[in-house]
């Protein structure tokens, strides 16, 4: 089973793909899809899709996994993270993917343990998990996290 | 000039087609794109992305127009208010079609004369100002009322 988690952001989306075979978790592929601030929302947000298409297309996983958030600093973030939600879904739609998500405490527990973990815990616990012997970039190690946190689920 | 405004919501998206000659405008096509729902989000968002390639493609618009949202209820509302959002802009990117951005009152100020008007009055002074015998539906008038206000504004 392949995974792709991915972490949305405004400038900046992390993805990241673990393969699940019994109970060995590997990594396949992870990374970050950037774009320049000084775009316009709607290039930027072509940008990301066309981005998220290509790894889909490259990586043909089972199912994608994006955080579930409930709260968040304000209005205009919320809506901003809504935007690239709504791409990494109609992407996995176009694919034919189902989508899963979790809340993020769900995601740190299954990662680190407990729910309220800070980012660079999750950040070691995710290399720490998949034998990596560099620590991933922020946004892809949330993703990856994502992508940990539904194997553990499936798994049980 | 052919303008299309967009009211994305979550489970209903209004849409109104205004065509400019000179200083008269003129209704084309206006409507709502409803989905169920009981579908799930990345569903729902690939059948509005799917209406909404079918309606670009149909008028072939030289404009697209989305109120710009500062505020709202909650962090939920505003997440799935982007969600759609993203979805007007991709689809406008995919048409090589500008997207113009608009605060409410705005809108409203363009439509009824001041920025406070509630939501009856909008669709009141949209059917006036295109010369309909029937009040658009509220969705749909809010998506015309915000292709009216870029009507006005490229003609001052």
């Amino acid at each position: 089973m392949k995974v792709l988690g991915v972490d949305p952001g405004t400038y900046t989306t992390g993805f990241g793909v673990v393969q699940m075979d019994g109970s060995a978790l590997r990594l396949l592929d992870h990374g970050l899809i950037s774009t320049s601030k000084g775009l316009k929302a709607p290039e930027r947000l072509k940008k990301m899709y066309d981005s998220l298409q290509e790894i889909m297309f490259k990586e043909k996983p089972d199912v994608v996994v994006i955080e579930d958030v409930f709260y968040g600093k304000n209005f205009r973030t919320a809506l901003k993270i809504g935007e690239v939600r709504a791409l990494a879904m109609l992407t996995a739609v176009n694919h034919n993917v189902d989508v899963v998500e979790y809340p993020p405490a769900r995601i740190k527990e299954a990662v680190v343990g407990h729910g309220r973990a800070a980012k660079p815990q999750v950040q070691k616990m995710v290399a720490a998990l998949l034998g990596l012997d560099k620590i991933p970039e922020q946004d892809a190690a949330d993703a990856l996290a994502a992508a940990i946190c539904h194997c553990h689920t499936i798994r049980r």
